[in-house]
C-alpha cells in the first residue's frame, strides 16, 4: 500500500457503501468496512457487485463489527440510510483520523447539518449525490443496474478555501476508481436538484406499489411526476435555488432511458425500515413554507407517505 | 296491493339496490328487482339486510332475471355503480312505464347528463344522494351500518313545476319507508356537496389501503382530507355553488362519529371493478377547470387512482 494512499472507511453497508467500497477497493485503495448484521457473510465472501455495466465483480475486503477495532480513516463515505445518522454519529467520530472528511452519500436536506454538531470541529463534512441505480440482492451482495456517478459539494468544517481543494480530492478518489464524479460549488442546490428525481419516483414507488417502467408507461402518472417536478423546481427556486433550465425534462428523459428501477424508498418500504421522509419530504416542504412558498402536491405526498410509515413501524 | 300504489323497480343489486328495495318493500310498496348474477340466490333467499339500525331484515322479493320480464315501474331506482349506466341505460327503459320517474343514486357528477340521451322525452330523470354505510356481504345479503338518508333532486323531463311535485313524491315514498329523505332544489349544489365527502374517503382507501377509523386517528390523513375537502368546496364556488359555511368541517365530524367504514370504492377495487372515476373525480376536475379552478391535490389523488385502475383492468 502507498504510503500517501488515503484510508478511507465506508460506513454503513448496503447498495451504496457495498459499491463504491468496492470500486475504490478495487483501484486500490486502503478501504476498510463497518458493517452490523452484514459482518459475518462479508468477512467470509467479500463483497460481490453484480454489475450490468461492470460486469460480476467480487472481492475480499477489510471488514469490521466494531467502529473500535477500525484504523483511523482519513475519507469516511456514509451509505446507511439518513434515518440512521443520530445512531451512527459516534460510530463515525470514533473512525476518524485527524482532519478527516466524511461524506454523507444520502438524499434530501438537511442531513449534514442533523450530523455536524456531532462531529469534532477538525472534522470536515461532504454531501455526496449518488445518481447510480443499485439495490441490495443479499447480505454482501449488490446489484447494479445503471448509472453510477458521484457529485460532492463541501458543507462545513475548517477548509480554508470552502473546501475546493478537499471536494477536488474526493472528486479524484472517486474518478481515480472509475467513477464519474464532479465538483458542486453550491451543496444545497445539488440537494435540491437531485430531490427534483427523489421527490416523485421514491414517493410514487411507495404510494402505487409502482417502478420506474410502469410509471413511465401511464399518461395519469406521466403528469404527475412531471407536476411533482415542477414543484421541487418551484420551491428550490423559493428557496434561492435556480436550477437549470429544462433539468427536470432532462430527468424526466433519463429515468425513460433507465432500466425498470425500484428506488430505494420502495425497499424500505417493503423491509418495513422507516421511510426517509423527514430528508426527502419534510425538511423541503419545510424549508419552501419558510420562503412563503405552498407545493400542494408534495405535501400530499408526504401526508400519504407518513400514514403508510406510521403504519409499518412499531407504535 | 293498493291500485294507487306506484310500482317501484330496482335496477342494480348490490348494497344501494338491496337496501332501499327491501325498505321500500318492507313498507308495502310494490317493488320489482331486476338482477343479473345475483338473480337465483335472490329468487331463493330474497334479500336480506343485516343492520345496525333496523336488526336482521329478510324478505322474500319479486326478482327477474331480463328486463323484458319486469311489469312496467314508476320508479326506476339505479343503485348500480355509475360505470355500467351505458349498459344498464336499455334496461331502464325496457322496465319504464309511460312518464316514469329514474332516479340515479349514485355519486359523483354528470351522471344524469350521460344516461339522459338514452331515455325518453316522456321519462323523468332524478338524482338521489344516499348518506348511508353499507356494503354488500354477500350475493342477496347487505350488510347496513350506519346513516341511511336519501336526498331527492330533480334533473330533467317533462315535469311543469320544474319537478317538485314528483320529488315531493319521491320524498314521501321514502319517507312512508322510515327512511330520512330530503328534496333539494338544486341537484347539482347537492351533487357537489356529497363530493366533499366522496373525493376523500372514496380514494384514500384505495390509495392508502384504509377504512375511516385509521384514517382519522392519522394526524397526517386528518391534513389531507381536510385539505382535499377545502379543495371540492373551492371548486364548488368556482362553478357557482357556495356550499353552506361549515359544512366540510361537518362531514368531517360526521365521519368521526361513524363506525369503521370503507367505502364503496374500496370494495370496487378489491374486487377488480372499474373505479367511478369519471363521475366522482374527472367530471369534477374538468368542471372547475373550465371554470378556471385548479385543485391540485384532486387532481393528484385522480391521477394515482387513474394508475391503480388501469392496473386492475385488463388492457
Amino acid at each position: 500500500m502507498h504510503p500517501h494512499t488515503p484510508r478511507i472507511g465506508i460506513i454503513g453497508s448496503g447498495a451504496i457503501g457495498g459499491f463504491y467500497g468496492l470500486m475504490l477497493a478495487r483501484a486500490g485503495f486502503d478501504v476498510h468496512f463497518l458493517l452490523r448484521s452484514e459482518y459475518e457473510v462479508v468477512r467470509e465472501q467479500g463483497v460481490t457487485v453484480e454489475s450490468a455495466v461492470h460486469g460480476n465483480l467480487q472481492i475480499k475486503v477489510q471488514a469490521y463489527a466494531s467502529a473500535a477495532d477500525m484504523p483511523p480513516c482519513d475519507w469516511l463515505l456514509v451509505g446507511a440510510k439518513a434515518t440512521s445518522n443520530d445512531q451512527l454519529a459516534p460510530l463515525i467520530v470514533q473512525a476518524a483520523a485527524p482532519g478527516a472528511k466524511v461524506v454523507l452519500l444520502q438524499n434530501g436536506l438537511g442531513v449534514e447539518e442533523q450530523l455536524r454538531p456531532a462531529l469534532r470541529s477538525d472534522m470536515h463534512l461532504l454531501g455526496g449525490l449518488c445518481f447510480i441505480c443499485v439495490n441490495r440482492q443479499a447480505p454482501g451482495v449488490v446489484r447494479h443496474q445503471a448509472l453510477g456517478a458521484v457529485n460532492l459539494g463541501y458543507h462545513s468544517g475548517p477548509a480554508s478555501d470552502g473546501g475546493a481543494a478537499l471536494v477536488n480530492e474526493g472528486v479524484g478518489l472517486f474518478r481515480a476508481a472509475g467513477i464519474d464524479s464532479q465538483a458542486m460549488p453550491d451543496l444545497a442546490q445539488a440537494r435540491w436538484q437531485k430531490l427534483v428525481w427523489n421527490v416523485p419516483y421514491n414517493g410514487l414507488s411507495v404510494l402505487l406499489g409502482a417502478s420506474t417502467t410502469p410509471l413511465m408507461a401511464d399518461s395519469h402518472a406521466r403528469a404527475l411526476i412531471q407536476a411533482l417536478m415542477a414543484e421541487v423546481v418551484q420551491g428550490a427556486a423559493a428557496c434561492g435555488h435556480v436550477l437549470p433550465e429544462g433539468y427536470a425534462e432532462h430527468l424526466f428523459q433519463v429515468t425513460e432511458r433507465m432500466p425498470d428501477y425500484w428506488p430505494s424508498m420502495y425497499h424500505d418500504h417493503v423491509h418495513k425500515r422507516p421511510l426517509e421522509l423527514q430528508a426527502i419530504y419534510a425538511e423541503p416542504l419545510a424549508q419552501a413554507r419558510a420562503a412563503g412558498c405552498r407545493l400542494p402536491r408534495m405535501e400530499m405526498l408526504y401526508q400519504a407517505l407518513a400514514f403508510i410509515d406510521r403504519g409499518a413501524q412499531p407504535r
